[in-house]
């Protein structure tokens, strides 16, 4: 994702959210202490105080409120990053006992619960209870999509019409709700935060079908996480859907049987059968009209040069 | 417990918790409805919307504050359960992939997760934000005083005061803040919910050790619950610190090198070595100690028939 530019024009209110981020967190306990400064590899790219700052700009102008809504939304995300790295048994016993680096899956388990709870203990600093309601009813929906993914775990015949359900509840819904209370901290009227929510909705479908596909294609060492992880656990994304709605019976067969039990040498065939069948071609492309539509929603009143800002982080979560 | 009475007398109003509950909980989408039945085995004893509507009574008088107030408590009570049935890495090696019911440690997190995104937006619902920001910061509490209590698994030299600031912090500090929520939505004055929060901080005290105790000493039929599952993860209880603190050094060389491999009959043994060094009772005294403190933090102005529930309840947790 090409944000160099937007985290240049937003260095110094992003250092703000940094701020009040850090502020919450603080604990005099020296085994909290210890556990928050571990946190720091769990940093992101800000993408949801990024939308909450530019929307603000969008539906008005930068308040202290905007401050505490993108680091209740980074916390957030923050938290169920942490719970992402609770593994299963099953994950456990394929990958021994030393790959949770923090202390085990409880410490893990806690240290989650801990961000969420202090995030909304920061959201209710706010005068009005609209934007702890909305954060925790989004926070909601964010599980009940993880929870409809487990789901269908290991379920290759999963419908496009499941998948986009699925990455709605569990990506698009926050950014869009980031979207939308930028918009209304700042004053904005009804139909500019609606219209800035579904920009963000749709933002939010294609920046997780780019995380997918990244997922499946990303060089270790840009991506700075681990990958194939999706096929490893079962997870059926975009490109895979493609490539089982028009591969022979065989071609399936072959997946099915291979994927239990994969390696990276399988998961490397399997992402070239991908490439080969354009599925991966696909799932770009879906992307793309995502933030092509992503892009219409801008058509309400706001300033020119946020309206191109806008622009810009949508169309980064598809460029290469 | 005793709490037989209590339930009667509060049964309509317990009722109205269950309902303001369940409509939270209440989802259309099919795989959340199966989980949320699911949520049925962790149901417990209601210890802390008893707290919450009693100190309402004492406070002034029930109103729907209370009940939204109760089950939010209830709620993230039942958030720690869910999250509390998550395995480390050690435990599922030793007994098996079997044991973790619902769908897995992921499905456990994210379940726990929606739990406590559902409790806030539903705090969220109340006219202030008070309430929200005791009950996240509280909320956080626990999650310190369980990283603290597992910062400490293993380290059987844990010193008396440490173990009192991890049960304070895990469970005292969530039963204080519901009797403090109870008679502040009741309109109290500051004095009486100040007090009615130092007996809710002393009764979470006994309540707690007592739990501790009966991981111990219960009997699987009446506890409900899988037991000596402190001694197995290296929990150091009081029981353990009161003989350790009187035990010859060979004792205490014996039960260390015991612990981490021990099964049943071990577990049985150093019961028994905990009550014959009068370990046990000793953990008893204190819980006692902390219920005859509560008492007194009754001396302020209320009802006295509800100053009897009040001290009925805080009874019941160190009665047999």
């Amino acid at each position: 994702m090409k944000l160099l530019r937007l985290y240049d024009i937003l260095a110094q209110e992003l250092e703000n959210v940094r701020e009040v981020f850090a502020a919450e967190l603080l604990d005099d306990d020296a085994v909290m202490a210890d556990l928050v400064e571990h946190l720091g590899k769990f940093r992101g790219k800000m993408l949801r105080p990024m939308l909450v700052l530019l929307t603000g700009k969008a539906g008005g102008r930068i308040l202290r409120d905007h401050y505490i809504l993108a680091a209740v939304a980074e916390m957030v995300h923050m938290a169920s990053l942490v719970h992402d790295d609770v593994l299963d048994e099953a994950e456990i016993r394929r990958r021994g006992s030393t790959i949770n680096v923090l202390h085990g899956n409880e410490a893990a388990v806690m240290l989650g619960d801990w961000l969420i709870s202090r995030a909304f203990h920061l959201c209710a600093s706010l005068e009005s209870q609209t934007a702890t309601r909305l954060m925790a009813a989004t926070a909601a929906t964010v599980c009940r999509g993880e929870l409809l993914q487990l789901y269908y775990r290991g379920f290759f015949e999963l419908s496009e019409e499941t998948y986009f359900k699925i990455i709605d509840r569990k990506t698009a819904a926050m950014i869009a709700s980031c979207c939308y209370l930028g918009a209304w901290a700042a004053g904005a009227e009804d139909t500019t935060c609606r219209a800035l929510e579904a920009y963000g909705r749709q933002t939010g479908m294609a920046f997780q079908i780019m995380d997918d596909l990244l997922d499946l294609t990303g060089q270790i060492h840009t991506a700075g996480k681990s990958l194939r992880r999706d096929l490893a656990q079962g997870k059926t994304t975009l490109p895979l859907i493609h490539y089982f709605r028009q591969a022979t019976h065989q071609q399936i067969q072959a997946i099915k049987v291979a994927l239990p039990s994969a390696d990276d040498g399988i998961f490397d065939d399997i992402v070239e059968q991908l490439r080969s069948a354009g599925s991966l071609d696909y799932a770009r492309r879906r992307a793309e009209m995502f933030i092509q539509t992503a892009h219409e929603y801008l058509d309400v009143p706001m300033e020119e040069d946020i309206r191109l800002l806008l622009i810009d982080l949508a169309d980064a979560i598809v460029s290469e």
